[in-house]
């Protein structure tokens, strides 16, 4: 169990009755706001939960930033992978503690940050991405976190072939993925779980058309749609709009194309 | 990373073309289908990816189960928390390596199985059943996959209250959620995510009800609705029929109902 | 068929490139807009279809506004029914050429139009709202698009109860449809539909509960989504949000709480 | 308003207390089913929602089915367009009392019954389908609903144009409808609006590049979800399972490519 007040260098989920909120790290200077200034120095030794007001009376709850925060409150460069995908995502790829996992176009680092939670100390991510900037904000946003030790940053395009092999599980979120299923298949451990998110049908259909060249085994082709309710009980009725496409997600098990050459192989070992 | 070949004890996904799927233990046995016969034994040593053929000459990938499909594959005696939900649920709890996580409602343990994946061996899941044949039922399913030492199963209803105090997270998965609130506040930590799983919006409407009293704050409430398509690069469409509704999901941080009163105690610490 | 071309009076759909609308009438005057001015009266006698500039040179498509066109451009005080709703409704409610249809709760007759539309020249529609000014607005919009002598307006509460019998379907859009039920029962021919609209889950319920009382059989409860996609033939995908909810469709047929009694009655005739 | 007792030749929906249907003609003669025998001629002159019961003693409701439920109880020896797309369909193509709508793909007719029924005995509906089987499948349909005589049935196929011009809609419900878009420009009437149905992401694709040629203005592309809820007022909750697709909907509007010209040729007029 964590912690029960607030320490210096912790991450703050300040939270308005309204539901606005703010990330701040805990530490001594004043965190200004249309709602009012608070002296983020005051916080400390708090416990998690209570409530903080502005100078102008404006009151805020003092949580702790859950996984599902920290990806929605990520600074972002790119389109992120939303926490509707990303649990999801978790489950198929069989992350979890110990676990090396790799995936290519970090991006603003949602997922990456996903990955580096669920790893722990003891499992190791690989990120790759071709531009620059986009890593650094990443490694940014896992610092802040203070997750960053357990990513190893990579800014090279992954065309030319990853640099790890047997990995747990591997992930692609860029433009042309089924230009990159042979260079994942080589980085894979046997049996272990591709994925892939793609905006587009045209880009489900040539990832697919590349998967039936026999390399990779059961694709799954799904997405997620998460609708909320206004949680009024007297009035209960899902929200008037919500978001209706991030992507489509694809996942599939990497196997041998020829597996009668691999089972011989094997037998013909003593 | 995992070893690269099956050894004894492990799961084995033996996956068929089509995709049926048979869950077995790596063992000095035969495994007996309609598809033919399988000296499990001889699985021993051999890669996992590679393809193995039953005495009918079926042929079968040896897979290693993922998390997704280990709760997929738990024996059941009551209705499971679905992998759709499951991966939800963990981010909003903000599930990870050395959490203490406590749920209420263990059920045949889809979800017990998937905190006690996710909280490693550093982390303790706590899940409280009021009856015995389903917490030996989930200890069962717990042991299959080896996670059973991470858990702490209690037989009791927890309606007079949970043993613990300042834990992470805790989920409520019963028909009358709205019964046990006043005991999930008191085992939560200080700004911690409580989870609720009802089926019908008229409990939805119980649960808020009870929320309004102040407790909790933020409620949120949504549902997940995950889409499968047909994986057919020529011919990509949504499958023609789908899971359309398993639970409506609630989620809601602990607070104090008088945060003033909490406010000054702290000030008035030196 | 109808005219080929633009007659005085005609109700024109006027949309630019980017699907920008405005709905005029074809008359003699000039129609301003920041994308430049228009002469309605030179549109006549122009083909359905073509094209016209603004003195901006802004083009615009000369279109007839289709039923779905003309329910989305009432002029409204209220929320309206919205076509992915109304289609459905005019299948249910048994809706064409001829039949008597009552509504009650006007609103800004987004609905009454449909109704008036397909009942025909030979059908009828009763159209009950106690607020006037609804009324007279809804009055105003079936006036414009030339179908208000299809609809008796009346400005009254349907809960002293409906002034017809034996009409061919009847649609409740109000806050409390359950006081209207008997009142509904009464109008109704036998076996006919009737509908309701409710937003709330918690109304579905009350609804529900007092169709238990035995007067209508079959209660169906519904939900209508509609998702549009980016028409991009080279990026096709679902459009990055919708409409998540406007309301549950409750429909149900009108039988008679003791059937025995009637097959009786009926024997006992001659 | 409707006859209010059943009369020789009328279709009745026979309509368990359990929802389980029969469509049956009123006449003499005696309707068996596993639930007991019937004497449909016992059932003229009973009035429209009154009860029978079989000589099991099992209850029916004798109900008139409306639109909806004659498009589910057609004959079919193809995929049907369901009803959930029939009401969006009828709204989008201006459907109405006195239209002219031209349908290809006739199929099993449950689009041609929806057109007939709306057009009313003032319309028509012309529909093609090459297979004769198919064309005479529904005009049997037609004909035991009384529609029959509003629908021409052309047993061709349409690629080589269809013979109709300046009609008010025109649908296609066919494999390779961007084979038979120039076609469907030439029968419709400006500014009408052409529907389309198809299953696959990639029809969809093709349809919207050759619909870029620019014959076509306002491509939309949308899909219907209904989800249906277990109508129970203590436990209200969607049903279990639903269908998750039938169909991508696919309307644009005839306009013509070259506008300029056409404004010129009308200007030139006198």
């Amino acid at each position: 169990m964590e912690e029960k007040t607030i320490e210096a260098g912790d991450l703050i989920l300040l939270t308005s009755q309204e539901g606005k909120e703010f990330l701040v790290t805990a530490e001594e200077r004043v965190f200004g706001t249309h709602m009012g200034n608070l002296d983020l120095g005051s916080l400390l030794g708090m416990p998690w939960g209570s409530t903080v007001t502005t100078h102008k009376g404006k009151a805020f709850y003092l949580l702790k930033p859950s996984l599902h925060d920290l990806t929605r409150h990520i600074k972002r460069q790119t389109q992120i992978i939303f926490p509707k995908d990303l649990g999801f995502i978790l489950m198929k790829l069989d992350v979890g503690p110990g676990k090396t996992i790799v995936e290519c176009g970090t991006g603003s680092g949602s997922l990456t940050l996903a990955l580096a939670w669920m790893v722990g100390s003891t499992g190791r991510v690989i990120s790759y991405e071709k531009e620059e900037k986009f890593a650094l904000l990443a490694q940014q946003n896992l610092k802040r976190v203070g997750l960053d030790q357990r990513v190893v940053f990579k800014i090279k395009n992954a065309r030319e072939g990853f640099d790890e092999e047997g990995v747990d599980a591997l992930f692609l979120d860029l433009r042309t993925p089924w230009e990159y299923l042979d260079q994942a298949h080589s980085a894979l451990g046997g049996g272990k779980t591709l994925g892939i998110l793609v905006p587009t049908t045209n880009q489900v259909t040539k990832a697919l058309e590349k998967m039936e060249e026999g390399n990779f085994a059961y694709p799954e082709v799904c997405e997620i749609l998460l609708r909320y309710y206004k949680p009024n009980a007297e009035r209960l009725r899902p929200q008037d709009r919500m978001v209706a496409h991030t992507g489509f997600l694809i996942f599939a098990r990497k196997v041998y194309k020829n597996p009668k050459s691999i089972i011989n192989e094997r037998r013909e070992k003593p």
